[in-house]
């Protein structure tokens, strides 16, 4: 199995808010078709200190031509110095639904 | 690293009951050796209009040698028209945990 | 597209206090640059019952070179004789965020 060029893009944003807005932001500019938010525990290091922390990751599905346009997009809507933006591998998927990324996202 | 031949498959269900019955169902018919659920807001365009509703996502931890047979069960049992079946790579794993997914996946 | 060498290391825990524990560990010894916490709904088959438990499921973004030195740490402090511990490949990122796993993870 060779991966699709469909991907789920996982970002870190630091409240509900800007979290939707980010996932608003994406879907209505066709960047993504679908984002799910969901509420995490987040440890981590920044500048030699461990911290722990409540963060809300969204987990967008897309078609991975537009990731340069999706970075650009994030970076220009979050509050944060160094976003998280990665990119996972769909390996295989329903047709329907992969074609329905395909309509959602230009 | 090659990709392993084991994968996380992603569907989201409209409600615990949809998404407990799917992974009930594909475990005891050993088409996934784990399924974890969890809830989410998904923001997603649907006809033309964009949709935020509360859905819950499924991790399933399987053999992806039967994703076409995982996939029309998801079909058979899934209210949605277009349900989200896709398919993630592992790329590696800790051996007695991917022996187990084999030993429970036929 | 080719896989970076960063992955997405996916552990599921038995109480919040052993995902935090083992959370906390590897960021602390360097073998993890972030870890997500979330609760999920697990369902599963152990020794021919099928079985459904609560868990955490462990995000953990880090570099791939170090796996084999993150799957001993999590044996050594899981409670689990057969713990989940798999890699999901990073196809591509935001270059100052890759550089920050880089950074965080020896």
């Amino acid at each position: 199995m060779n991966n699709t060029n469909y991907g789920v893009v996982l970002v870190t944003a630091g409240s509900p808010q800007e979290a939707e807005a980010i996932a608003t932001s994406l879907v209505a500019s066709k960047l993504a078709a679908c984002v799910n938010i969901l509420p995490i525990q987040s440890v981590y290091t920044w500048q030699g200190e461990i911290n722990q922390e409540q963060e809300w990751q969204l987990l967008i599905k897309t078609d991975l031509a537009q990731f340069s346009n999706l970075e650009a997009k994030i970076r220009e809507l979050h509050s944060y110095e160094v976003p998280e933006i990665i990119a996972i591998p769909i390996l295989a998927g329903s047709q329907s639904y992969l074609d329905w990324i395909s309509a959602s996202v230009k």
